[in-house]
């Protein structure tokens, strides 16, 4: 069954009503048509609505409430990936895969080894686009909620910011100890850790002063195993971890 | 330090003399030069050699060992993918994914949704590629082997294969239930399991007919959470989970 993000403001009594650009994506892309079974997303309530298409015409898909599920495809954990922006096309995976894996927001970061700059023109055209890949993976991998990629933060307000989370991790290629790092996290799982911040390091990794930087914050720095991983699968890899460890 | 593989023949006395193609790659590519250091493996004993360059031409690269090492980077478990065969672009991501996150092989499986056939003719060609992609995710992820990607299998081969490691995991979409997920891996943990088998399906997932073949067979029907991964994806969140839980 396909599932869509809806506003609340598309609920009126047993019926939804939605318009706009996911209109041509529903009936001229999928192909919906009257009968068949869609799960429409409201976001704020988390609620899910299981239902049955009415009307699909060019402006409108208008579908009858069959049933409301409350039940969560979230972690019980809020996940922010701080990630070392590295090169376009390695960001967006990095975006489509961190909303797979769980996370709910994205935050691009310049850090002292990051091969792009961006302008603030750049910027925004990119984060458009960020956004909609961050909105597409929300939709195929049936979240309960669309993550939002922020813009581009330094590395000092990147680290401010996180200082709102429960707990930071840095994993860092230089670190060891898997048992340490085991202990860290399931410390946080017991601690009941409600929200996360992860820092990962661009192509060419983190700068020492940036992990310095970072634990001075609090941060955990932990390792991801023996083995070396790309910018673009070390949050793969963690995110997969913290769904192992807090996934109920 | 930079890392490449050699074999066992190319070691005389203290000297490591490299030729062949790798050549072109380590002084043109590279550009390393006398002095440099480098890491070479020789994946039969296992053996990491640190040395130094002595002579860098066209024909050959000669390096003087100054230290040997024999911790492995190697996971303590062996861990053979079988692959549902998805599309050609999603296949080799899977390969070097999959190598980065520590798996011995990789078996492309014909499944009942794989979208791609292949003829003998293509399936030669394609077969050095791939290995090719593995040998080069081994050296960038510095891992102590090259994984093997061998002949893709039908459904049926590929469970007589697996037959031989000590458990086979087949992550389900339809299966809930982290608990009993937990309960598994780490009893595979406990009981010291030297090899274990994962099964993912394909764009559109496992037929439910080739999911009772493998239960048949003793394979374990595990979630990988809440939310959907694609076929892409799923192979590096059981991998990374099976680094967590076994990593030392």
């Amino acid at each position: 069954m396909d599932q869509f993000f809806i506003d609340a403001s598309c609920i009126k009594g047993d019926r939804i009503t939605i318009t706009g650009p996911e209109v041509n994506h529903m009936t001229n892309v999928l192909r919906l048509r009257r009968g068949e079974k869609v799960q429409l997303v409201e976001q704020t309530s988390g609620l899910t609505y299981i239902c049955s298409i009415d009307v699909a015409d060019a402006e409108s898909v208008v579908c009858i409430i069959d049933d409301v599920q409350s039940e969560s495809r979230e972690l019980p954990v809020k996940i922010t990936l701080y990630q070392g922006l590295p090169k376009s096309d390695k960001f967006e995976f990095v975006i489509q895969k961190a909303v797979e894996m769980g996370a709910c927001r994205i935050v691009p970061v310049a850090m002292k080894r990051s091969v792009v700059k961006l302008s603030a023109e750049r910027t925004d055209k990119k984060l458009a686009r960020w956004n909609a890949i961050a909105a597409s993976a929300a939709t195929q991998s049936k979240r309960g909620m669309v993550p939002e990629v922020s813009a581009p933060m330094t590395y000092d307000e990147a680290v401010q910011d996180a200082a709102g989370c429960d707990a930071i991790l840095l994993p860092y290629e230089l670190e060891t100890g898997m048992e340490e790092t085991r202990r860290i996290l399931t410390s946080l799982k017991e601690s009941q850790a409600g929200s996360i911040g992860i820092f990962i390091g661009p192509e060419g990794g983190f700068d020492v002063s940036e992990v310095e930087r970072a634990a001075e914050a609090g941060a955990h720095i932990i390792t991801l195993g023996n083995r070396i991983l790309r910018t673009e699968t070390a949050p793969v890899a963690i995110l997969a971890w913290l769904t192992y460890i807090f996934e109920e």
